[in-house]
């Protein structure tokens, strides 16, 4: 009934996945009663509409089921589903067919009539029959000589081709080159161009070195900028690309990457617009919950989206996945740092990554002269942008992505004020709550109390970092539409607007 | 594409849904480009499978447009969907059938010359042929003769049954009779009752007064506790009941509650636990920024579901649903609280409610001596539920939920102790947000800087409400798996885990 179900298995069908069998345990009980009190269609149709190969058997019958696998094996070209038609609580004379017996545990008297009515042993619990026990042993050995004789045949393979096998060890370990950084140029500064951009071409820099690198978008690829060039799209039953096609189905795509990063040997990314993040939400938190290495990647991060409006506007949206435990959000403020957020996201074996990427364009910062720090302070989640001219800061402005350029410009009028403020970038705020106590307060130091956080989001977040004396300016309701340099006056993210707030709040005086 | 269509579609084909009728302009074109890439199931079939009326035509012969249209309106015992094959961007000899036309202007140029070949008037703009002006003049005639004997019909109704069409009219206007707070009756103290269970009884008692009442889970009605007894359910083609079987479909119910508050003359709910509510989370989003009455009611709100673990546990949810504009989250503390936060929703016309509920139970708290504040205090979101003993405090914790009796115990505790702490119960910070200055400095006065926050959650929102100096006893991480009295030990949920982590911040030196 779950709509991402519906998403799955129609672009399995697509894909023609003739390897995937699907056993669908048709009892006809759902929690609420009877599945007619709510699902009447006809699913055999539907899967064959999905262009599945579908067979309807009786579940209890095992020679049935035996040999609708075999038939299910044999047919490559499509995806199979086997409809298994049974009775729920098989066998207990009083709960059998009924929701009771999906919600409820049976109780140890009628499991005991369950097992009188099915000529089970009574006394005994955890009871393996002879003729399984044996059955399986039979299975261990064959398996058994089967993996040996694998074995034996990638033995002979290392030897052959040694750099390939090193290559497919590290791939499946999740491990990289590790002179991998090397293959992400720097990008020249004086450019300016749109974190969506500087993202598409990190990937594609990456994917020279990372044969694992594997993804792509819900049908949104022209604007996620997020497809990996000379490289194949993967196709009915064609699997040998590195680009997917997902469809409008962004539900579907998470559960994709999420799987493949299960399978191992892949280093999967799925790109939409952050807005649609929602659609997915369920499989970012499963991502996080299972430890997987899946790069989310959201492309049209702030109301700077502009004329398309509310709807597509995020603007809880940094705070709604920050929020998920294990789950790192990372929003860089310029190309270089785009670049140090996908190798990140990449080196994390621990969990997913969300990329929050702009569809404006962006400067990139001149890191050559020693007033903006180094790109490898990145990699410590929160870092000194900017110092204080005079090296001791009386005030912090902390922002992250495209407003760290509105936090610089507004750093600049300060400095003309005779102020001392200090420019930090948030990049990912769970990466800097894991650096130590001490490289914490010295980037918000204690003494420092005119702290200001600037992000064109809704995201309590930041009260922790600026403190009961700080300053939040950030977005409290759904965006308008309108060109981005009237959204940007209209909601204080320009430098002047950030400066009266500031001036509003009595940091001037 | 989308999961969500296909679940609506389900539940549409199973409810035969006659008046619906869907156009379907299949131009076989998304933004990647042409829906072969990624979309070849037979979609016809599929609506078929659903239990639709299918009908396949030309999306540009008008008159095969206008006949399906009465074919569909004559089928009324089943839904209807009219595939109509185009080409996108119909006449433009440049961008017809191409995905450049989804996603891209047409350009001046263009635009003349798909004018030039459609045989349009090149020199003109929003133009209106004569014909089709004196077809909708004649409409326009015909329905406000329609309009003119339907008024008279309703006047006559209203003379004869003034009292049901006042009703209508209070209905239609989303207004609440006067005295509907009179039908919930004031729960029993010394009673322990899961909030789940009293937000049962007052949707009962809620539904003696309001007709507009209607609602149901997405197959989790036996847990969410919400059938509206002695009324029907709706079903195939039955549409005089007022609880409805959603189905395993999150999403859909999602929709179809706000559909129903859209169209006016409902107060809907949808049920289902908190933790699905992520698959529902664009819906609740839209309710928001459509300013929609609907009550998303969401039961199992905490770690204490149990042996289900993480993935049954919410633990973000709570943050992520609060911190979407002008959506209330409600998260009562007793069976008294949830009347009140149900009434509150029933009355609120601007926007969506969140009720968050329990499993376990609580017990109901006795306001009747003057200790436990009375519960119309409740109406301003947040407020002092338990002074001081000496009326002038030297702590506050504040709860929300269930935790306001882990609270309570702990002010036993710490009033043993000699301390003088204040309870605060957080039933909705939105609405407590939305009271004056005084009143909230009132409940949270400044000098008092030793506040404490208890809620078995992980939510950024309480940074502010405790401060600098303040302590937050929430979740960091996941949960886990385990019988809810060990998961409070583990988690520090109990009056002696607070007092501990109050000690330990140094509060009671």
């Amino acid at each position: 009934m779950e709509g991402l179900t519906a998403e799955a298995a129609s672009l399995a069908g697509h894909l023609r996945l003739g390897r995937l069998i699907v056993m669908y345990d048709d009892n006809e009980i759902s929690i609420e009663g009877s599945t007619d009190l709510s699902f009447t269609e006809d699913v055999n149709a539907r899967f064959e509409a999905y262009g599945w190969h579908v067979q309807d058997i009786s579940g209890h019958d095992h020679d049935a089921i035996a040999a609708a696998i075999e038939n299910a094996k044999s047919e490559t070209g499509k995806p199979s589903i086997i409809v298994c038609h049974t009775q729920i609580g098989k066998g207990s004379p009083n709960k059998e067919g009924s929701a009771s017996a999906h919600g409820e545990p049976l109780g140890t008297d009628e499991v005991l009539e369950t097992k009188k009515a099915l000529g089970w042993p009574e006394d005994q619990t955890f009871v393996v029959p002879n003729a399984v026990r044996e059955y399986w042993e039979s299975v261990q050995k064959k398996w058994a000589d089967e993996k040996a004789s694998w074995n034996e045949l990638m033995e002979e393979y290392r030897k052959k081709n040694s750099r390939k096998a090193k290559e497919l060890d590290r791939i499946l370990a999740g491990d990289l080159p590790k002179s991998f950084r090397k293959a992400v140029a720097e990008f020249e500064t004086g450019k300016s161009v749109a974190s969506r951009s500087s993202g598409g071409e990190v990937l594609n820099m990456l994917n020279e070195v990372l044969p694992e690198l594997i993804g792509g978008s819900a049908d949104l690829a022209p604007s996620t900028k997020t497809v990996i060039r000379n490289e194949d799209f993967i196709g009915p039953g064609h699997f040998e690309g590195k680009n997917i096609h997902f469809g409008v189905r962004e539900h579907a795509m998470g559960g994709v990457a999420n799987g493949l990063a299960l399978h191992g040997g892949f280093l999967p990314f799925c790109a939409t617009f952050m807005v649609f993040a929602d659609y997915m939400r369920p499989t970012m938190r499963l991502a996080a919950i299972m430890k997987q290495r899946v790069i989310f990647y959201f492309t049209h991060d702030s109301i700077f989206v502009g004329e398309d409006g509310p709807t597509h506007q995020p603007v809880e949206h940094l705070a709604s996945m920050r929020i998920i435990p294990n789950l790192r959000v990372m929003r860089p403020c310029d190309a270089n740092e785009v670049a140090e957020a996908l190798c990140l996201a990449a080196e994390r074996k621990e969990g997913p990554t969300v990329l929050a990427l702009t569809r404006q364009n962006l400067p990139t910062l001149d890191r050559s002269t020693g007033e903006i720090a180094e790109i490898k302070n990145a990699r410590k989640g929160a870092y000194i942008l900017k110092e204080a001219p005079a090296g001791k800061p009386d005030m912090i402005l902390v922002a992250s992505g495209s407003e760290v350029h509105t936090a610089l410009e507004a750093y600049d009028k300060l400095v003309a004020m005779g102020k001392q403020p200090r420019v930090v970038s948030m990049l990912c705020m769970k990466l800097f709550e894991e650096q130590s106590d001490g490289y914490k307060r010295k980037v918000f130091p204690k003494r420092v109390k005119k702290r200001v956080a600037v992000e064109a989001s809704l995201d309590p977040h930041w009260q922790k970092y600026v403190g009961d004396k700080g300053l939040v300016i950030g977005m409290d309701d759904f965006g308008i539409s309108a060109p981005k340099e009237k959204l940007a006056e209209e909601f204080g993210f320009t430098s002047d607007g950030v400066i009266a707030k500031i001036k509003e709040a009595g940091m001037l005086d």
